[in-house]
């Protein structure tokens, strides 16, 4: 497994009493750390950008809790910066699941207590993201080498958007986990890298694969069509923000005309993510509010602009979710969280 | 009908023995014209899209044959400037149709005589793209006028995809040739404008229709999904810079995409484009050639890029071609073949 540790490369890391985050704005020209000493500096690196994907922003946000508990000792002060880290994003739902799970352990701490029990806590969720997508890269190589098996040592072509490589979580990523475990296994395996407009995530995926030695291909997402028409993708794994009970997966916008073409060209579409990233209290697609951001990321000056950061790609559209407990049909999601304790149906509707 | 003449600019225009055309890679920080006086800048300048657009560059590529045939009296100056005129772009069929025409017309005349013939030519052919799109236009609000007349004064909401307004054309333009003539019929008409990455053709858009004062919004590509789930687009309209005898059309990379989230979503989607875009000798898409263009267009250093600039949308999923003949079926497009003198089979196999 990757990558982060051959680079010495962390998203990110406790230093003493902060954490040191990679400062995502700068990359791919630049790779530096910014270190976070307060709630403020936190919701700042999550609202710019600087930390970004789910599982990441998740992680980060319970080490905002902990830094906010060293801040005030006042018994308000849990659901003061609860209430500040949940505004940051509002579509991602890792975000709500972590304060989620902080605000249930803190509450019924004495305002003294809850310091140490912050950071222990936080540790946890960052250790358990790295656990799950470890898994899911385990359950993803399984479908990649079944792929692999049916064509005679032909690359494997797999298509992404945004970045849900390790850039995008605590460590493995998610949607690339399954590339790095079938490079680590010797599969011959080539990435489409979207750009991701907007804001060009896919060039933090190319440079995260080029980092590990995994070949891929920079294409413009208007490209996506015309590739799996051409019949050379071979099967598309994306991340996700929030997945719905029934499978309806928010994730970054244009994920959904990927899912479309490969629906019309056959390509199976899979999701990646841990059991974090699924919001049980959220029925549907429809119920999962989409995030705008400033036109400015768009156009400069006076030119009208619509912004919406992610889109709803349909359960019907989705092969298989893939989490740290295995694949699933969206339609049996609904049996993990029956099954995993820390996933009930009341986890996505925290109060936060 | 626009804003060419309100501006006092023009796509292309006639200067002494030269022409004068509107500099697009300066647009639209700066709108200015450059000068082309020989074969050689005539080439170079639809080699580097400072004109662009299937219909314009057809008509650009024939002032180009009229200059050749003033630097040269030579018999064989005719074949090299068709050859070299072919080279430029590979998709347009425009282009292979002016110099088809120029072809039929010049080569039986003496060499001496071809100058002032291919100057009067290639302005038949210029008058008649701007004739064509006007015609364009009156078909295409037929379509706009039903849709208004469903909905009691609740704007249309168009969208399209890079630029087929009158900047890609000699006047008027293909796709928002409607929107002009619903502009100016009073109709409530607003239009998405998808950002066309990775050469930002909708900047140009957004700036004409700012021209012409039409409400217009700009998006990412990735966007169009998520607006036609949401209810947001009324009806889609492109233009085309090939279309084989079936119906399958090539226009812009990322058309494909916003035709299958029309379908996904009963939006209609129609291509708008003369009878000088059908390429009546290709029988289909996959015959189609898909210009690849500079990977630098996408991203700067060592990153491996594919760049292709053109799609291929299966006529299954276009709702309708407006033409200046009217409004055909994609399957019905080959009764104009025998309708038109001037579209017969053979113009598209030119030898050019």
């Amino acid at each position: 497994m990757p990558r982060e540790a051959e680079l010495n490369l962390a998203t990110i890391t406790e230093d003493g009493d902060a954490v040191l985050v990679l400062d995502q704005t700068l990359l791919p020209r630049q790779a530096s750390q910014c270190r976070l000493s307060s709630l403020a500096a936190v919701a700042h690196a999550i609202r710019s950008m600087q930390v970004r994907g789910a599982p990441l922003i998740g992680a980060t946000a319970a080490y905002g809790v902990a830094l906010a508990m060293g801040e005030s000792a006042e018994d308000d002060a849990l659901a003061s910066c609860l209430s500040t880290l949940a505004q940051t994003r509002p579509t991602a739902v890792n975000l709500r699941w972590a304060l989620a799970r902080m605000e249930r352990l803190l509450t019924p701490l004495p305002a003294a207590s809850r310091r140490a029990a912050a950071w222990r806590e936080a540790r946890a969720v960052a250790e358990e993201d790295a656990a799950a997508n470890a898994a899911i890269g385990r359950h993803g190589l399984a479908v990649l080498n079944s792929l692999a098996a049916s064509r005679a040592g032909r690359r494997i072509d797999l298509m992404t958007h945004c970045n849900a490589g390790w850039l995008a979580t605590v460590a493995h990523g998610t949607a690339l986990a399954p590339v790095y475990a079938a490079q680590a296994a010797g599969l011959p395996v080539h990435v489409w890298v979207s750009e991701t407009r907007p804001r060009n995530q896919g060039l933090l995926t190319a440079w995260e694969l080029a980092q590990a030695g995994v070949a891929h291909t920079l294409i413009a997402d208007n490209a996506a069509g015309l590739m799996m028409m051409q019949g050379r993708v071979d099967l598309i794994i994306v991340g996700a923000d929030r997945i719905a009970a029934n499978g309806d997966t928010a994730n970054k916008v244009g994920t959904y005309l990927k899912a479309l073409a490969a629906r019309a060209h056959g390509v199976p579409f899979y999701v990646a993510a841990p059991l974090s990233t699924v919001d049980f209290a959220c029925p549907d697609g429809a119920s999962i509010p989409i995030e705008e951001r400033d036109g400015a990321e768009l156009a400069a000056g006076d030119v009208p602009v619509a912004n919406p950061a992610f889109d709803v790609t349909p359960a019907a559209l989705i092969t298989g979710i893939i989490t740290e407990f295995g694949i699933k049909k969206p339609d049996a999601l609904r049996e993990l969280a029956a099954a995993t304790p820390a996933a009930g149906p009341s986890q996505g509707g925290g109060s936060v």
